[in-house]
C-alpha cells in the first residue's frame, strides 16, 4: 500500500496545519446527480447491490474524483449496513427508503441486539475500504464513516425514516434504560468497524449524527454525544505513524457545537444554518470545521454560486482549519456542471486566505 | 366587549411583570388528539369548514379550555389563510397536506399578486376573533396569529409542503428581487391581517415562522428576520389603554435567537432544542421566553412528564418572563389524559419560582 499521499491538504486542514488553499469534498459527492454513478447503479441492481460489491464500491467512489479535482475521497456505504450486521435485516423498498425487517420493539429485541463480527459480517466494508485506498494510489485521503448511536437506533426502533422520531423518542422517555442499552451495543459496535475501517486503510474518519438535532439539549448530550464521544475516544488515533483525524458531524447541531469540539474530535461537520465564523469563534482553537454551504445554493447558476463560496470563505476568515463542504449531502437534481462550478470557486477563491 | 381578563398571567409574563406560577398554553391545543374536536371536525366536514365558519372555530377554540385550566386561548385558523386571500387558492388533499391551485411559478404570478381586502376576503376570520372573544367572556386572553412571509412563502411557491424546500430556495438564490417582491407583498398582507385580528378581539399575536430554520444564517436574516421585524414594527401595539404583546417562533431558530430578541418583539417562542436557561442568559433583559418542551415527552406517562416539566422550569430559573409551551404543537397521537398531567405539573410545580 502506497502511504505517501500526494494531495494531503483535506488531512492538514483537519490537524488545522497550514494548507495552500481551503480543501473539499462534498457529502454524498459518489451520488445520483452523477450520470456515471446511475450506470454503475443500473448495472449492479440496486443501491444495496452497490455497497456490499466491493468492485461497484470501488468504482463509485473514484468517480466523483475523476470528474473533479477533490481534495477527499469518501467510501461509498451507506450507515445501515451496521444496524444490518446486527441483526436486523435491511431492505429497501422501492421509493420508500431503507426498512428493517425486525425493528426494536421489545426488551427481548434488545436483549438479542449483539456487537456483530466486522471481519465476517462487513467484511464487503473492509474489502471496499482496501480496494479503494488501492485504487486511490495516494491521489487524496480515503474517508471512512459510520452513523452516530442515537442515528441509528433512530432507525433501528422507528423500522425506517421517520418524521417526528415518535417511537425512538417515546422509547427514551418512558424507558430510558432499554434506549442506552441498544446504544450501548451500537456504539462498541461503531467503535469496533471504524476501528476495522483504519486498519483496512481509511485515512480519516467522520461520524454522522444526521438525527441529533431531533432531540432537546439535554436528551442530546445524555442520548447522543455520551455516545459519540465514547466512539471518538476509542479510535484508533495514529496509524503507520500518521495520525486518523475524526469529524463529528451533527446535522442540527449548531447550539452544542462547544460540546461537541470537547467530544475528542479533530474536526466539527457544520450545516448550512450555523454561520462558520460565529462557529469559528465558539471553537476555532480547539477542531478545524468542516461545512457549510446550503445544498441548495447547486441549483442556483455559477455566479451565484462563486459569490455563495466567498461568503462562507470571508465568514470563516484567514487561516487553515477549514474543510470546505456541503452542509449536507448533494441532491439527486443538482447539475454536475454547478458541482465543478462550486470545486473551481472554493479552490480559487480561497487561496486568498492562506 | 368585556375588557377585564379575569386570569391575565399569560398577559404579564409576556411583559415579564410578576406572576404568581408560570401560565401556559399549548400550541395546536384545539385539534385532533382532543375527541370533541374530532367529532366537530366531523360535524364540519373539513379542516377549512373549521377554519371559515366563525362557529365552529368558537366551538373548538374553547374545547381546550373547557378540558384543561390553560391561561390562554388561540384563534382556531390556519396559517394559509393568508395566501388563500391573496389569490393563491388553497385546498386540501385527502391524506396530502394543504394544497394550493396557484402557486407562484413566474413573475407574472408575483405581479398579479395583492394585499388581499382583509375586511371581506377574511372576514371569517375576524368574525371568528370577534365571537371567540366573547365567548371567552374574559376567562383568559385571546391569542391571534400569522405565518411569517418566508413560511408562507414556502408554501407559495412549493405549492404545498416540502422536505426541502428546493423550489423556493432556488428562486431565492437565483432571483433575489422576485423573492422579495414575494415577501413584500406577503409581510404588507400579515401586518394588515394581524392588526385586524387586534382590533376584533385579539389581546397578544404571534408570528409563526415555521420554515426559517431551513436557511442559512445570512439567509434568514434577508429573507426572513427582516419581514418579520418589518410586521413586528406596524403592529398596534395597544387596544384600549392595554398592550398587546407581540410572540416571534422561529422554528430551529436557536442560533439567532439574539437578532430574533432584537426585532421588536415582546417575547420569543423556542423550539425544545435550545436549553431554555442558556436562551435566557442571551437575552433575557430584552423578551420574554415561550416553550419549550418536546411534544414527544407527552407520550411518556405522567411522572415522566412532571419530571421533564421541572427540567425547563428549573432551567430557565426563577421570576417572571416565562410562558410555558410546546416547542412545537401537540401531536395528534397524545393521550388527553398527558396534556392534562402537563397542566397540572406547570401549575404546581412552577409556583416556587414566582
Amino acid at each position: 500500500m502506497n502511504f505517501k499521499v500526494k494531495n494531503d491538504t483535506f488531512l492538514r486542514a483537519l490537524l488545522r496545519q497550514p494548507t495552500e488553499y481551503t480543501p473539499l469534498w462534498m457529502m454524498r459527492q459518489a451520488g445520483r446527480y452523477l450520470p456515471e454513478y446511475r450506470a454503475t447503479r443500473r448495472t449492479a441492481g440496486s443501491f444495496l447491490g452497490l455497497c456490499k460489491n466491493p468492485d461497484f464500491a470501488t468504482e463509485v467512489t473514484l468517480q466523483p474524483l475523476d470528474r473533479f479535482p477533490l481534495d477527499a475521497a469518501i467510501l461509498f456505504s451507506d450507515i445501515l449496513t451496521v444496524p444490518d450486521a446486527m441483526g436486523l435485516g435491511l431492505y429497501f423498498a422501492e421509493g420508500e427508503g431503507p426498512k428493517f425487517e425486525r425493528p426494536i420493539v421489545t426488551e427481548a429485541d434488545v436483549k438479542a441486539l449483539h456487537v456483530p463480527d466486522i471481519g465476517t459480517d462487513l467484511k464487503y466494508v473492509t474489502d471496499a475500504v482496501s480496494q479503494i485506498r488501492k485504487a486511490l494510489d495516494g491521489r487524496v485521503p480515503l474517508i471512512g464513516f459510520s452513523g452516530s448511536p442515537w442515528t441509528l437506533a433512530c432507525y433501528m426502533v422507528e423500522g425506517g425514516g421517520s418524521d417526528d422520531y415518535a417511537k425512538v423518542k417515546t422509547m427514551m422517555y418512558k424507558n430510558p434504560k432499554m434506549m442506552h442499552s441498544i446504544l450501548e451495543v451500537t456504539a462498541q459496535t461503531v467503535t469496533a468497524y471504524l476501528n476495522a475501517q483504519i486498519e483496512a486503510g481509511a485515512q480519516a474518519v467522520m461520524i454522522f449524527d444526521s438525527w441529533g438535532g431531533a432531540l432537546s439539549h439535554s436528551a442530546f448530550h445524555e442520548f447522543s454525544l455520551a455516545y459519540t464521544q465514547r466512539i471518538v475516544e476509542g479510535l484508533i488515533k495514529e496509524k503507520d505513524g500518521v495520525r486518523i483525524p475524526s469529524i463529528v458531524f451533527t446535522k442540527g447541531g449548531g447550539l452544542w457545537i462547544e460540546s461537541i469540539a470537547n467530544s475528542g474530535c479533530d474536526a466539527v461537520g457544520l450545516d448550512w444554518t450555523m454561520d462558520i465564523g460565529v462557529a469559528r469563534q465558539k471553537v476555532g482553537n480547539k477542531v478545524a470545521l468542516q461545512g457549510n454551504l446550503d445544498p441548495t445554493v447547486l441549483f442556483a447558476t455559477p455566479d451565484v454560486i462563486r459569490n455563495e463560496v466567498e461568503k462562507v470563505l470571508s465568514s470563516y476568515g484567514y487561516g487553515s482549519g477549514h474543510v470546505f463542504n456541503l452542509g449536507h449531502g448533494i441532491s439527486q437534481h443538482t447539475d454536475p456542471e454547478n458541482a465543478a462550478a462550486l470545486v473551481q470557486a472554493v479552490h480559487e477563491l480561497s487561496k486568498k486566505y492562506h
